[in-house]
């Protein structure tokens, strides 16, 4: 992918970002806010905003801001958040359990319907009514028969790779990958990395220019 | 902050992100990368990386692309990753020790050197040498004396305000919150929220449009 698509991930990463302060702004009973404040909360420049918004059609009133609940609505429309998407966790770790136990995750349409680990102490064990986990060899298998779309890897690096490859081939179409690799994967699957890191280092960026330290 | 700050803090990010790629194609000796090539790897176009690079200097050259090895130095130079960060981690539970135990965080300068929760079973426990789980009520007092700059807040979403506002007061200036709620904090400290859900969003959105599915 990459090339065929006409809108940057950097776009819709951002754009889903702007839902949530619109969603705590809703919630406080905001109506329209200016463009100035808004970007402010999402942390980005207006006009960052402005050009984010402009793939998708037209959006604020010049001199008003933004109405709260439309702007969430059309994000919404945008990113398709209302559909359930089925995920499969590889990895039942200490990170594994904290994204089965994630607030947000279903909250968003995210459904974690199946377990992967290869430890034996973990094999059997149930979460909620439809997830167990299971051995990672039976991955293939249990993820065809549930219609795992999304495959989330929280495995050690060294685990990563391997997991990849076994989720590319039993049809997973994205995956969600923790371990500090970045895996290889074929052109036909979408692979996000999620560094901590790299949000470490901004804040470590800021810290070092501002007269704060 | 924001204002006063002429790079945006997505340029820093998207800078520490092209890092990663960077030093994967250091390890496999590769020396030089095309800036197409380079940019499909970090999976935003190439503009992009040379608007983001215009903002300390003049890299790569036109029709060959970037030196690896250089522009690794330069970016590491750019984000001060040599300095090592104290960090506290607040919340021991299945994401605090997953953050403890991640491989990278010592690797890019980020040392733990306090952590705190409330339960009494995880209080006294030693991870490193100098690692010793304190009850929070103890965070003032312990994260001065270590000299703490950023706070982690791992713990849910009902404490994480609560937890923010006593970083704050202990004189932490930067937070990475994994709460899920945004958190209110005085202007003299920096915070990044981590948004899991916001990497999915991505991959839903994607997944959609493609006829993958």
């Amino acid at each position: 992918m990459g090339k065929e698509l006409r809108i940057p991930s950097a776009t819709i990463e951002r754009i889903a970002f702007y839902s949530r302060p619109l969603e705590d702004l809703l919630v406080k009973g905001v109506r329209v806010i200016s463009s100035d404040k808004f970007a402010d909360m999402c942390k980005v420049n207006p006009a960052q905003i402005r050009k984010d918004l402009s793939y998708f059609g037209e959006f604020g009133v010049r001199g008003v801001g933004y109405d709260v609940r439309d702007l969430l609505t059309a994000i919404k429309k945008i990113l398709v958040s209302d559909r359930e998407w089925k995920l499969a966790l590889v990895g039942l770790g200490n990170l594994g359990m904290a994204l089965l136990r994630h607030e947000n995750f279903l909250k968003r349409g995210y459904r974690f319907v199946a377990a992967f680990d290869v430890d034996p102490r973990r094999i059997g064990r149930r979460f909620a009514r439809e997830l167990v986990v299971h051995h990672v060899a039976r991955l293939n298998e249990v993820s065809r028969e549930l219609g795992v779309t999304i495959g989330v890897i929280a495995t050690p690096s060294s685990q990563a790779q391997a997991v990849s490859d076994l989720l590319v081939s039993a049809g997973v179409k994205a995956i969600l990958n923790f371990s500090p690799i970045h895996v290889r994967k074929p052109e036909s699957c979408l692979v996000e990395n999620v560094d901590f890191t790299v949000n470490l280092d901004n804040l470590a960026y800021h810290l070092t220019r501002t007269a704060a330290l």
